[in-house]
């Protein structure tokens, strides 16, 4: 047993923060489609809720979460046993691969690139061996992926639907052969960060999926409150899965790992369905507009389920980043390989939007 | 190398929650001293600030965590590089066991007897082998510890201090002489918790311990929000040590592990001293009355230097314990065996100490 080199961990990069950029170029209005943040305002009932809390603050949350187990059990129609939370997405998958990790100690990892980089990271923590797949013009192969999965052995595929940075998902009927084809013994996780903003009607459904395999296979789904539901920086997600597992990984974190206000906040949130209904509507008729600015521009670009856009400029997407930056709107480059004129813009208001496209059109004429 | 078994990881006993006991017992106010939170009303500037960043928590928080860092440094006279915050005490505790896990495969940790549970139970999660060192009477003996050092191999020790739930503690002269006979690859955790409450003259400056010993050992020393600054349900604390050390657990963190209003909150309680000293009074204030009230009594109690008083009753602890959640307070139990009859008594209020002294005597009599 190898021990961990912990040089080849990469570092997670970040959307640039507002107020750096703010005092780096002495400007006074920053512009972020960096971080696929809901940019609507939050409704009043959230901002109550938490103000009514504010003075709770000094007790410990309810280590079982009970309240909003039961909310999002209710909603999904699953038993709370089914559910677990977490800070942020990120805490439940480093939770499952850890859980993989200790059980397994050689760790098989089966990832997809590109794709959100958190996966690697954690596989590079935990000593893993990284099965590569590449997305094909971005999109998922399921034959390509059952064919990996034959020749080799996978303890964890770790599925982002739809994909971040692309946009591209994996559409209902190829999931359910996906998954008869993945052995009992290896766990699927699938991160729907975005699935609240998918639009295609052959987008599976989840928590059918998961029920459907709840006996046979380990499906593991984590859902975030980050995106649509505009509470990134209280941190807090969820997931579901097989009641043995989800005990094996609460047997693992920490006692007290969401936050009080930020359960208050789900809870208040589920029990919103207006906001995130109205979210939806307003990511996709920029999306659209987007869509139709970048093919005035003709710009190659991905089409989306999520609530950014993949893009390939004309030039090194460096080079638009740093002199957009300047100007005060903060996008993303790709980290990949071959990706070099790519950069990931997040789906902002439609003034935000405009602003983006004005700059963008200044710099590539 | 064998696989880690789920079911000997030991179940986090939290405080009973003032919610499910109203319910329980059909009782409208009920007094928690069990958590060891601050019951003071907390600052209205830190509610203010609170307040004024609520609509701000559809954005990530920063992921270097710099305006904090840079207060904590400021405080401590270190470099924000020796620095680390994380989602409460328990994470960074976490992220310090899993560091010596991944760098050394079969961990060796060091445990004193009765400590606070999460060692032991991140031991089991890490499969590590546990030296157990009991204290005597209580008190932390170095001579024992250094016997035992010199006897095993240690890769990480987990020393409380002052400590929970004896409220006793390591002083100056033992904390350096115990640290001069560590090895220097083992990493020396000290968990501070409830360092803001002790009053004794030769409480150590862990500052200085960790400046003196920089360069030849590895000292880590966690503190938290949870205690005297009041807000445990924001979830967190910080830690310092070596450059080194820091930057290997901030490779193996999760990018957004502190959550926005948290780091808020934690920069404004930095610059309100005026509050912690008038918590930290009126605690040693109530720790006295409560001395006095004891010794009327007859019971034997536990000097403690923390926010909690070690006590033992004359009767099974878990009766009286029942008998008071009917009454509507909650004190807590101590799992460790031989002490069946021992409680852990949170310094809540005056008001709130009174009414425990006056149901525990009825109970008593």
């Amino acid at each position: 047993m190898k021990k961990i080199n912990f040089n080849q961990i990469p570092e997670y990069i970040a959307g640039k923060n507002i107020e750096d950029i703010k005092k780096l170029y002495k400007i006074k209005k920053v512009i972020k489609l960096a971080s696929n943040e809901n940019p609507y305002k939050l409704p009043k009932s959230l901002i109550n809720t938490l103000k009514k809390n504010l003075r709770e603050i000094y007790r410990y949350p309810d280590k079982d979460y009970k309240n909003l187990k039961l909310k999002i059990a209710e909603k999904l129609n699953l038993a709370p046993e089914n559910i677990i939370v977490g800070n942020g997405t990120d805490e439940l998958i480093d939770l499952a691969f850890k859980a993989k990790y200790l059980l397994s100690k050689n760790l098989n990892v089966l990832l997809f690139y590109p794709s959100f980089s958190l996966y690697e990271i954690l596989s590079k923590i935990y000593n893993a061996n990284i099965i590569k797949v590449e997305l094909n013009d971005f999109e998922y192969e399921v034959n390509k992926i059952i064919k990996k999965i034959e020749k080799n052995p996978v303890d964890l595929i770790s599925l982002c639907n739809p994909n971040n940075p692309t946009g591209t998902y994996v559409n209902n009927t190829d999931l359910f052969k996906l998954v008869e084809n993945i052995k009992d013994d290896t766990l699927l996780l699938i991160d729907e960060a975005y699935y609240n903003y998918a639009t295609a009607k052959d987008f599976p459904d989840s928590v059918e999926l998961f029920k459907h395999f709840e006996k046979s296979k380990n499906i593991f789904i984590t859902r975030t409150f980050s995106k649509i539901y505009g509470i990134a920086g209280l941190r807090i997600g969820y997931a579901f899965g097989n009641k043995k597992f989800i005990e094996l990984l609460n047997k693992i974190r920490m006692p007290f790992n969401v936050n009080l206000l930020a359960e208050k906040a789900a809870i208040n949130l589920l029990e919103n369905d207006k906001f995130v209904k109205k979210c939806y509507i307003k990511n996709y008729k920029n999306k659209i507009f987007l869509y139709r600015e970048l093919d005035k521009l003709n710009l190659y670009y991905k089409k989306s389920e999520a609530n950014f856009i993949l893009i390939r400029l004309p030039i090194k997407a460096q080079i638009v980043f740093e002199k957009l930056l300047k100007k005060g709107i903060i996008i993303r480059t790709i980290q990949d390989k071959g990706m070099e004129n790519f950069i990931r813009l997040t789906i902002g208001k439609r003034s935000e939007v405009k602003k983006f496209l004005k700059e963008l059109k200044r710099i590539l004429k």
